[in-house]
């Protein structure tokens, strides 16, 4: 039993500060970077790569809507080619910095909307999907469970990590329950724990009538935001590794089963 | 004898056309491309990657300030860690797409601004020199003779071109002619011909008051606009061809000797 | 009879241009001045503005998405309140130039995709209209007739403007052809001259299939790219004052009818 | 005896939070509004006008260069008209909204580097000077005293409010004390306090070396960042009152001695 803990950072931008990185970092295994074009600038990416290098931590590149001012969280329709483009020059230009500092750049997560537009718009999809693959074909991409996004990744042969929530309840279909609703969030890190051990040791997640939805997670999302976040970051950490489950990044043979 | 040619490409932005990168293309071996700071953007940079693959030219990066508005050309005061990690960047992002289409990337020149600030200012000049190094060690950094770029980029062990310009007159010190002279622009193709022949045979160019500069020149920069760069580029290629000068992108030994 | 020409100018970023404004503007009556966010600098706002004092031409806003890699042609999502105060800022931004001239702000158009969703969505055509009328009840809401963007301006009380095109074909439904058809355009400027001499005369478009839709035309818009587009204005401009149409800006008993 | 407390506030930009606005307002006369290229965004600019509004403090402009990255921190070379457009363009913007909420736009008071290089630029300072007067001869603009801004607001005829500082040391020219040293703070608002009443009621500044420093404040300068920003400032208020000194905003009356 394995799991990856992954950790959206490096969203700071300029003179201004996003997330608790340094509180964050040393409870995951993976951290998604962001590029510079929903936040993070070049002086922030070779900060958080320095800092996963020191807590030896995998590098994803965490691509996102060229949108500052949204935060990468506003719907954008472009064309497919502008996409494909798009998540070439954002993965390269992280990858410049893993090369810099001589590690491997293992994942890509897109961001915020264009993360939930792929979910479910298949063309856009694939533009990442074979975006990726063209760059290079063994960078693994991290996709919810059922997606566009994940099925596209796979239609291309991408190695393909899927990703749950900890601290999120789930519909009977699987998708997250949104966030509209007051029961949407759970907000005890030990019921998160004990939600995220069910999904690795029994392949299942609870949904919230109780319908058991199947699962096969390599990762597990978390929050960089506020004190809670490093709550929960830091008791699956801690209350996994107890329960024999060895949290580690996401490995070569992610997609291969 | 050999020479090679280089033009600055790839600077149009979104609706935007800058140049006439097609016409140009045809007639140089090394191509700078804008890095989507001070022009281009992700979709130019993948259509000028491909235009070069299909002309069989060498790609460079073409890194400058952060500054669209400005196109590059306004002076910034930025720190040193912060031009180190903007080029790195650059850097990468366009050596994603030389990688998307399997071409080396052959070089680096920095734009406008960033390129004449690197030219006086010796700290400057050694953060960009160290960020290429750092980044690849391979990577020819395309410097103006006697610069203190081309001084730090010697410094720290890259291999370094010589750049010479067909098209401006040079003060007896081995400087361009200020623009606002009226003989800082050479108009005359055939004549600009006959200077970059006589700096390529006898390693000279003749400054405005007949001075005998001395130089070593690797590439010849020839600018993308208008009709009249075009008729240049055109003449150049054909002209040196013509009297047995090779004319080819920087070659592996440059530096070297 | 009389009508009103407008077309959308100070589209330039930086050292990029776009459109040929000095050779429309002869011909017009009313300009669209890009606000910054889609296309357009403080500088060339100025420049566009100026021009249009030395014209006589009246001047507009031109707001669109904060888009200017996409030239706002690009639907975004936005929360509507960040429409409103979007609105306001680049209403106010343009007007500081009218000001400083001594000129009036005529009207405000919204630019590309926001025009677009704002003709089908009424929540953002309410948050654009209210926008508009709290900022300044009476300036001009320029808008295609029968769009929700329309609608709302009249709902919220601000005299509207109804816009035709001369070089489009419409649908039995008023709505314009999709470009995607070969006959979408009009590339007769004779043509596009007798379509809206009838608009102007009869009150009526003739549709694709003949069918007459009811219109009452304030304003045409012509667009500033090409020379097809000079020759369009210039022809609308010479033939509808030989006809006896009077070609002037919007009146400010616009929408009083 | 009267004094204006003025504070940099606005600066937070979409997902991005910059200071402690809402802890700083109550304790000052004036705000300097950022006006969206160094910081600000529309959204901000009417959240923070409406905050203002709320508090009765008026309401100033704070443009700064368009280099958001830098937070208008770094010294950008621009010509000089490019500055009297980007001024003119970022004053308007912040008025539309202070027109939105029917209150009077009082001051201008450039940031960061913008404002320092205007200290010394006679050039620099003078197109701001203008554009301020072209846009509104009655603006006041906001300096510090002796500087090269100062002087072109007094030569155009602006009336101009003279700032000194709460929490800086001075040297004997009357210039700050440069924060390399580590005396350049002051940090005790206790220490601040009897400063500024010193400024207030036998204007003088008292140097670093003990000279004492002739100087005429208008307003003195708090900085929103930190908590112990929100002390002095409060402190400020509380002591200056409780010393019969009338705390209010720029009087119009400014510069008219």
């Amino acid at each position: 039993m394995r799991i990856d803990l992954n950790s959206d950072l490096g969203e700071s931008f300029g003179a201004y500060t996003m997330g608790h990185d340094e509180l964050v970092i040393p409870s995951v295994t993976s951290v998604n970077v962001a590029c510079g074009f929903h936040g993070g600038d070049p002086t922030v990416i070779q900060q958080t790569v320095e800092m996963a290098v020191k807590h030896n931590v995998a590098v994803g590149a965490h691509p996102g809507f060229p949108d500052l001012l949204g935060f990468g969280r506003r719907n954008i329709v472009m064309d497919a080619k502008d996409v494909y483009s798009m998540m070439i020059y954002q993965i390269g230009a992280v990858r410049a910095f893993t090369d810099l500092f001589n590690i491997p750049l293992q994942h890509v997560k897109p961001h915020g909307a264009l993360n939930n537009m792929a979910a479910v718009d298949a063309d856009l999809a694939m533009a990442i999907a074979k975006s990726i693959r063209d760059y290079d074909k063994d960078l693994i991409l991290l996709a919810v469970a059922g997606t566009e996004l994940a099925k596209a990744g796979e239609k291309v042969g991408l190695p393909v990590a899927q990703e749950v929530f900890a601290d999120r309840n789930y519909e009977p279909n699987g998708t997250l329950r949104p966030r509209k609703y007051s029961d949407a969030l759970i907000r005890d890190p030990e019921e998160s724990f004990r939600r995220v051990l069910r999904m690795v040791q029994d392949h299942v997640i609870e949904a919230i009538d109780g319908t058991l939805v199947p699962v096969q997670p390599d990762s597990v999302c978390l929050h960089g935001d506020g004190p809670t976040a490093v709550k929960l970051a830091e008791t699956l950490r801690r209350e996994l590794t107890a329960h024999g489950v060895e949290v580690r990044s996401l490995a070569s043979d992610v997609g291969a089963n």
